[in-house]
């Protein structure tokens, strides 16, 4: 394999890559306009398409290996390879949380809608967002891009939280509709891990283009 | 870089994985303890060594790149290391799993208690012995253990969906305790979150000996 196949190699693996990105960002998508227009045909679609994710998740890691396997990269190529395995496990299970989402909006549709007060919209919004963001930064090897992404997942914990008190406090109140409050208090849930994922994608972003390596900074 | 310093690399690769393995099953351990005797100090030690565990993944993955970068890796020995990789991302989510179980329990002591029926020693049981059963398929790579660990999974998943239902139920009946079995749910969750990340590991094991993919074969 000459120097050029393999560089072939590493723009397939880049584009398919992506292509798995714009499916799992789909699937976020799909199952929130389902909770929002409560609409569970919409739903369907989204585990439907579950298995497409799982099966481009094993065509972009059999690609990374091929690749790894073929010739000695250098050393920000096998970086970049390495990015690539760990940001297709991440946009998968970007694609569990959809079906997270759509099993519950599919639960909500038989419950008593409750009054709590969530602007899952908003979160969703923010949430796709990290994910659309992360991997611009990826296809245009953009470290900065990538760090702004981190910044954002603060605001997303937040809401989690409030929306966590919020549907709390409506079951406190009634329990006939408790069952909506725990519906979409898992949806945010659900949403939080998104931005999580986004968050993880960031940070092997900037471990290709930075070779450092960013994570747990915060923490420890 | 010899053959032989490369291989000893690898142990230490094998070994240092398999410490923090040890490291994100303690965790879980400590955190279903205090769930069970409600010793809210044992909390406090999952969420400081959660700093610890993310310090070791950091190395395990620095380790794994250096000796993808080092030498040329036989077929084989590729695999190995690209499994240490991801079993290395799922492990310090077990140890996510574990704070936010501990996080749970913090929350318990301050809410009167449900009459929720959900017994989670066992199913933390079932789920910590999937993560440990993983790790011994990986130290002595053998692909039938860690089907068994496969097999499992449902167990754990029909649980989960017991203890929702338990949940839901004790919900309907009392606003005054409903906090209590909310947060017995949500440990519930995290524990079948353990579960898939042991799945995912005993996944990477069985890619790495037979050199074949067995992910969502159930699904897809």
């Amino acid at each position: 394999m000459t120097r050029t196949r393999f560089h072939q190699g590493l723009d397939d693996l880049k584009q398919k890559l992506l292509t798995m990105g714009g499916m799992a960002e789909q699937a976020v998508e799909r199952a929130v306009r389902a909770y929002q227009t409560g609409d569970v045909s919409v739903c369907q679609l989204v585990l439907r398409d579950e298995g497409k994710i799982n099966a481009a998740e094993r065509e972009v890691d059999e690609l990374a290996v091929d690749l790894l396997a073929m010739q000695q990269p250098m050393a920000v190529d096998l970086r970049f390879i390495i990015a690539c395995i760990k940001i297709n496990a991440d946009l998968e299970r970007v694609g569990d949380q959809a079906v997270n989402i759509a099993e519950r909006v599919m639960d909500l549709a038989n419950h008593p809608k409750s009054s709590v007060n969530a602007d899952i919209a908003r979160m969703a919004s923010l949430a796709i967002n990290m994910v659309r963001e992360a991997l611009n930064a990826f296809l245009t090897a953009d470290a900065d891009m990538a760090h702004t992404v981190l910044e954002r997942d603060d605001l997303v914990d937040n809401m989690n939280r409030e929306i966590f008190e919020a549907a709390d406090y409506a079951m406190t109140h009634s329990t006939e509709t408790h069952r909506h409050a725990l519906d979409t208090l898992l949806v945010a849930r659900n949403l939080e891990r998104v931005a999580d994922h986004a968050t993880n994608i960031a940070e092997d972003v900037i471990f290709w283009v930075r070779g450092a390596d960013v994570r747990h900074h915060a923490q420890s």
